[in-house]
């Protein structure tokens, strides 16, 4: 079998120089770029082009860091319950539950925007195109990725701010237009209040960011290790694990004790 | 047994508001904070209290992002080619490898500056201090975390950047002291060239920041989610994890097949 | 919100004892059931019905345990040289990368299989199934799971063997047919040697069982689990991370470093 | 650098042959060799001497499979309600919670009985040895690893279930002694109820099979594997993870919600 290439074009040291993507860590990075410009970097692998770009990309990732106690921050407690000495184990156990069910709706609905609209430079007939994807969920008996949300409603206001900051710095385009349309068109044939939720609204920024839907759960999953350091801290001061894991053993098996 | 609290301050949500340690994420982050901000709030429960908190912090995160191959990044890879629908799953096969050989060495380094110095208002004789360790290391046949570096030698050049952004931001001080004597003292005890390497520079500039040695580790975890997730993208593109497998399997296994 | 419940059928404990599945640990568990069995309780929450079925059973388990130097087990490997502390890590890095693409195609071919015959007593005309499904593939360019090897051709022996033991224990029937004819169909069609590789008798052997082909991950994921262990304690002893670390780190960089 | 070895002496294949650990898979394993023998064959790179060294690792393995809900399989449950599609990031999420302080305690009683007696066939005065790691341990205010159960008190049944394995089998020898006397020493000295519990004699019995204390981990994950695949299979019937989340959710935030 002939022999394949094994090259990485991310990074390069000699003694005196560690040099990634393309910059000088020492001269070019440490203490000139912040660690969102760095995340920039590392994942799209330039810097980013203007104060707007950079502006958006930080809105979108602020959003992305920290969601309470979810299913993934519980996990990240219970391990370090388990294995306080290791912080990284414990950040991966709640990675792990950043599946289809949660933040896979983030490149499901970027998905969805961009095979509407390949070319945002003639994005066609909006109205058109968002009354067809609504018919073909419902047709379906699917739910739209990032349409409706069970708390915050009848408007998320993180799809308000995260709208207003696209405005602001020249992301609010088509896909904003097409989801804000599918929202409404899929009010008007439910009957239902159905907003746009936040993960829409990162979907179509950064769809409009020119980011591939395939990107966005590495975006959410850098953003959101960020968020489960935060809980493993406050689990190492003023910890739940223990109390979570006794009260649900007890209300689990306390049904199959003999009844005598 | 008494029934514990279930408690946690990070975040709290009403249907139109979202509060994150105390600040409005709408009106307070999105478009306002960036990503280095946030990442601070999220692990120390503050915002950075001026520039230099900020331009400091910074600077440790972006050293920590990206290291190339390493073991980490090619577990990433191997995993991401067996299980590409799930890229968080990639991140947390990477980040399972940050223990003790590697990520390790930097809160190693951060307790033993400061269990040497409980209080670097009043840092006391520290050529004594320096002095103490080296023999006490030595004694042990331990090796010195942060200390000697295999390839960044005489000097470790990423040092050198750190050193210079503490000086201007204020964060050089004591910790910074010692372990530049740890270094002087054990290359002369040794003969050996022994730079203060970067894992060491870091745990001086995050001790004199008042950072406990057992959040570094979760520093260091979430900078290598990013970097992870860099490395994933490229593997998307430009796979390498195939031809290791391949060639790695059979140099492995061929001393085992019949000579005949 | 109405309150759920939360509860679970597996164990329940008093200070004097522990039931599991409904078996007394101690009493009945302990000293008279070996580890196939238990994993069979454990997982189907019964006991094998016989010894042909708890054969069968273990037939299955035994050809998952080890399949050798993979991206599974290198993940597992360099996990454990970053972090030898964490064996439990190791695995885990290990069992990450057991997704759509390896282990994945196991639960396709028992899915594929089951779709096809619903009912086992009245498994239909079996030609005309596997001609549809092969055309099915072809026209969809699709590889059908279980199809075909790289290497194990033109006959898989793990086929062989595991088809005997069926025979024995009476668990060869329509979905063995069924992927026999599969594969010599698609064999006549494409003109290329198709054996019906490992995975496709295994999920022919297990929809005999009457295992739901959800299942089917679970028991490949029990059982690599035992392998990667096998793969820790070999490098605990001979270790090969470190190695592949610096061979790979220098090959995938080199070419970025100056030309002169 | 000088290039090392890459070699594993694991698995071999042919295209007609697979070879793991000297036995050739299709010929002498499968159908022949339950998944017991194969899990001893994987990490003892041998297969059992004789049935009592086999029926003593079973009744080890059968052990720790199943410890109902805990910190793990909450872990498990909450990843696979986010990542239904990932079994295998379920399971792992769940093994990354067996570290130092669940699991942990099997290696450190074995290392400690195995440090106390390094030639089992020459063991010593055991009283004094018992004495002295009392005393050691009380004097650290340490907790004798294996020593005393919040539940399972004034005995621990599996301890005797697993003893008296060792008595049938042979197995029952001074780690045994050892262990027992330690319990009833910490007994007299602090006055308290403290069996011997299940990871104790466990420890022994291990450490009388010859098995190295570093090696406790291992078994223990692959079994609790297995375990694990049993709560994804009830959690995808009879789910709990989403109450879970829903109930502390509200909990853990309500004392931020503005009193008005």
């Amino acid at each position: 079998m002939k022999r394949a290439e094994i090259k990485s074009d991310i990074a390069w040291s000699a003694p005196d120089r560690v040099m990634i993507h393309g910059y000088n860590l020492c001269d070019e990075i440490v203490g000139k770029v912040d660690f969102g410009q760095m995340t920039f970097l590392q994942i799209f692998a330039r810097m980013p082009k203007d104060d707007n770009e950079l502006r958006m990309f930080n809105a979108v990732m602020v959003i992305l860091v920290e969601h309470g106690i979810t299913p993934s921050s519980l996990s990240t407690r219970l391990t370090y319950c388990g294995a306080p000495e290791s912080v990284q184990a414990a950040v991966a156990a709640g990675l792990l539950g950043l599946g289809s069910v949660f933040v896979g709706s983030l490149d499901q609905a970027a998905r969805m925007l961009q095979t509407a609209i390949p070319d945002p430079s003639s994005p066609g007939d909006l109205k058109a195109k968002a009354l067809e994807i609504v018919d073909d969920y419902m047709q379906r008996k699917a739910i739209i990725p990032g349409i409706g949300h069970p708390f915050h409603k009848p408007i998320d206001p993180r799809t308000v701010a995260l709208f207003n900051v696209a405005k602001e710095t020249g992301y609010y385009g088509p896909f904003a237009d097409l989801i804000t349309l599918i929202g409404q068109t899929a009010e008007k044939r439910t009957g239902k209040v159905l907003p746009v939720n936040v993960t829409a609204a990162m979907a179509a920024v950064v769809s409009q960011m020119g980011i591939d839907h395939r990107v966005c759960r590495g975006l959410a999953v850098a953003a959101r290790a960020v968020g489960l350091v935060g809980h493993i801290i406050e689990e190492s001061r003023q910890p739940m694990a223990g109390e979570i894991y006794m009260r649900l053993e007890h209300e689990a098996s306390q049904h199959l004790a003999p009844k005598d």
